[in-house]
């Protein structure tokens, strides 16, 4: 293993910038090569891979974004766009690729795999944290720690009465980001795809509330939730309790960016240096996760279509503590 | 004078705190007893009126929010409201009212005035920026930079093609903080209710854009633009020029809290010590202000009918350097 | 179980707060009624001891120190101080204690648990990570959050040729902050009391370094290493390599502080609960922890007496990357 | 004038990237070609000077530190090295150049001045605020952010009896930051090089705070300051009043890095836009400034004569609030 290409792919996420530069200096660290392949599968596709250096990932370490760009490729789905690229990591000499990004990512890896014998491992960078085989995948802490900022500074405000704040966060199929800020922000409910009643029982606090107890509530919710985002949510009150004032925030693509959180950083470092050690270790198909503070590979199949269910003991502890 | 009370109405923004604690402050060191009236004219009229000391006001400078809490008070806009307030004020003794707000607060004051003879001085605190008579008022710079540093995390992540994120922030009636946060930001196009050109400006500049030469652009709109807000405005780009992708962040409330910014610290607290030095001087009826430097006085007729056109180089600074 | 009292005691660390927090909505889910010792075992010997409700934790799980405030006590090191320490328990009828601290509170609490029969739950608060038997104490994410963002700002600005900038960080004994938050930073060398060899490493890589490649290094430094702090180090290196310039920062109490993160407010949201639910379950002179994302128990002897090894995988990762 | 060079120098400050787009995109929009100078006067010497582009400065108005790097220049003192200069400046093919940085940065523009004949115009970028002819630098705004944030920090943790926390900021020669930081964060007791009889003041502090009413406090002192900085203050302190516990806080370069503030943005992108127009005009060795909101211009001479004495209403401020 003389040369190592590594991309990412997908949305963006905080840390992604870290974990390449893990990648290239654990490569320097071994005398390989290493090759940045620019917006992710695009770039394999059209060649723009270009060698970087130990000193060409200075000063990144605490980026947002990615270096390399990003990018979701159509052409990647067709034999054809994988034919070019196969011809691409050939051309360059590439002997395995990191990979770092989310499910359609390794979705297109192990594909590629089956079709092509080039080493591929992946690193989970996702806010979404929806991926098996990983206790946190790269960007998530940053992405909590982005809406919990935001979050606190509407709780300053929040002492006038019978006003309802709802934040909108991300997680389309999954309500990780909106569970743990929910509960790092001390709100007084929080709506997740993962489960079904909160509306009831969100009015029913609001009925409750009439009493004065609390003077205002902030509500988290998460874009997939069944519901549907912050305005729908704001809606559904203004019809059922017409006394309640809501006022909507969409954080948006703010929870993509940012400087990464110090346990971001660490984890694409222990991860960027995990995956160059398993492909000098003949590794393949697999994708690096730290569980119980230990690397642990998993195939890109098991990664990607199972995920963790949601915790419940933190849905309990967030009704607990919000009451 | 011997007994000032002090409030604070209308939208929470940040440096409430900061203002308050010059007022109470500066009032132990003239050795006047500082009151403190809880939820602006509703706590006047209520008689929630309780002693601070200046032990009272340790350790809040750097709180968003307000300690003596905040409202908009419908029973002030009565005669019976007013009458209320008045027989509090006498009955607490209070010889002279800080008025912490915005154009709301200053109507009242101006309307209560007329009819009781208790000087009233107001102090600037609005996000907004739309009084005459200040340079700045308290809250906005710290406004600002919450919405440059919510935007500088979607900045890391714009580096896909034809991507248009639509970032809609305060501003009802004016531009001001669209304008100073655009700028700040570098965003590739800034909506305000001044202007009524910039749709088909922008429309241009996707359609100019398709030679590639940004990858992403950034739009910041005010809430009060003609064209409505930003999903109004992610719908007529999505007609007008579908081969962009919108994503839209929408901040609320998160503008109004938050810790103030040094420059609001130091704003508040020369103001609220202004305040106090000009109920002691027999001032009545005014608003304190920061112009050029110099504490200046405005009486609340002429602080709320003006406000200071936008900056028309500021704009143009915004377009020369979007380019 | 109807009276739990919880206190703070030790250094303050960020998430504090958010602990007790948990401590009081957990026990008002179960009708139990909790009471805030003040100034830790102090306010215990004091009596400084107030029944708190549900509302009176509200709007504090975002702040920084503790409401409850903190000390170290001499009086509770003597038989006297822990006798009328246990007359107030009697006194106040608390059937439980919840004690939030580091190993000198854990200490006092099983000296205080051989005399008098009182139950006693630990939560581990303290920004040094130094206590057996959780993977986290509440405070540490945060601290090498703040630790890391100003390192940030340093590394802006370390563009100049042959320039040393050395942070001092806390840790006396444990160089847990230093070595992770080097890590996140891209820390050219970390100085921990746990190793002894790298100030040769350091006046190598500076030797080394003449020919240039790297502009300036970022040294971090444990306040505990054997070479002393940030100003022995620069007195050092400015004997062997004059030709360096060194810049020291202190950083202080600076890491004891601020709002804490998301992973600090969830960890302390589910101590405190467990805390109550091990008090409720008839637990008594242990410590909670969390453990691979699993809620664990550890004597109050065996808590303070052993803590993790140091991880030298860490130590090696920071070695490969820095490279 | 069809080209024109712009460079960085002396102390990093935050806004000098948002200076450098100001004057790289307002050439683009007056159809000038611009040229990075690398390294400050360096560059010039040694000719590190390289065309910028309109997209070269994309994403940068958010980055503290300088893309074109800085230096101070020992060549640039002598007659050779300022001669090559020069030769440089013709080889290249630049009609006029803007120097961002402080007093030693105008210091050699107003000598290379007198002996050619190059249109030299300067932007005030150091965090000192301690140049006549404009109301603030570059860089201030963010600096003293900076400082406060820190101390913010603390004073969560200083609710501890008799602690005093000395926190040390920069300012050789001037108070500014100290003052303004001081009054920000609500200092104690600020120490500034302009004012001598400060540290009786604080001893009588410490001394009649015996009675208990305030718990702890915070001393900022500028570097500068005649007792010497934090430690020395600190040794100072325990001699006078033992009873006091006294921790440090050295910011160090901090202060110098981090994301501009807004205002700091917005100061830079006016005055960098108001550079190129001033040399489009005709006008030479002066540095560009802000005054009561208006551009000023103010010769290189004159501006580093003579700052700005302090402002003692601030100093009489931050007294009374203290108090």
């Amino acid at each position: 293993m003389k040369k190592i290409g590594v991309f990412t792919s997908g949305g963006d996420s905080p840390g992604m910038n870290a974990a390449i530069r893990a990648v290239v200096r654990t490569c320097a660290y071994h005398n390989i090569e290493s090759y940045g392949i620019y917006e992710g599968y695009e770039g394999l596709i059209n060649g723009e891979i270009r060698k970087i250096g130990a000193r060409g990932v200075s000063n990144i370490i605490q980026r947002g974004g990615t270096i390399l760009k990003s990018s979701r490729s159509e052409a990647f789905r067709t034999v054809e766009g994988r034919k070019k690229a196969f011809e691409n990591i050939q051309k360059f000499g590439l002997d395995g690729i990191v990979a770092i990004g989310g499910d359609g990512t390794f979705t297109g890896a192990a594909i590629f795999n089956k079709e092509y014998n080039i080493p591929f491992v992946g690193i989970p960078g996702t806010i979404d944290n929806d991926l098996f085989g990983t206790d946190f995948t790269i960007g998530y802490d940053t992405a909590i720690n982005t809406v919990v900022e935001a979050v606190d500074k509407i709780r300053d405000t929040a002492t006038s009465h019978n006003r309802l704040f709802i934040v909108e966060v991300m997680g389309k199929d999954a309500g990780f980001i909106a569970l743990r800020s929910g509960i790092a922000v001390g709100a007084e409910a929080i709506l997740i795809p993962e489960t079904r009643t909160y509306i009831n029982q969100l009015i029913e606090k609001l009925e409750g509330n009439r009493n004065g107890r609390k003077t205002s509530m902030i509500v988290i919710v998460a874009e997939g939730d069944e519901l549907g985002g912050a305005y729908e949510v704001a809606q559904k009150v203004k019809k059922q309790c017409p006394q309640y004032d809501s006022r909507v925030t969409v954080l948006g693509h703010i929870q993509r960016g940012g400087s990464p959180s110090a346990m971001d950083r660490v984890l694409a470092s222990t991860m960027g240096n995990a995956a160059v050690d398993a492909l000098l270790n003949g590794k393949n198909n697999i994708m690096i996760g730290v569980v119980n503070k230990e690397v642990a590979y998993t195939p890109f199949e098991k990664a990607i279509k199972h995920h963790d269910k949601l915790n419940m003991n933190l849905v309990n502890l967030a009704e607990i503590l919000a009451s």
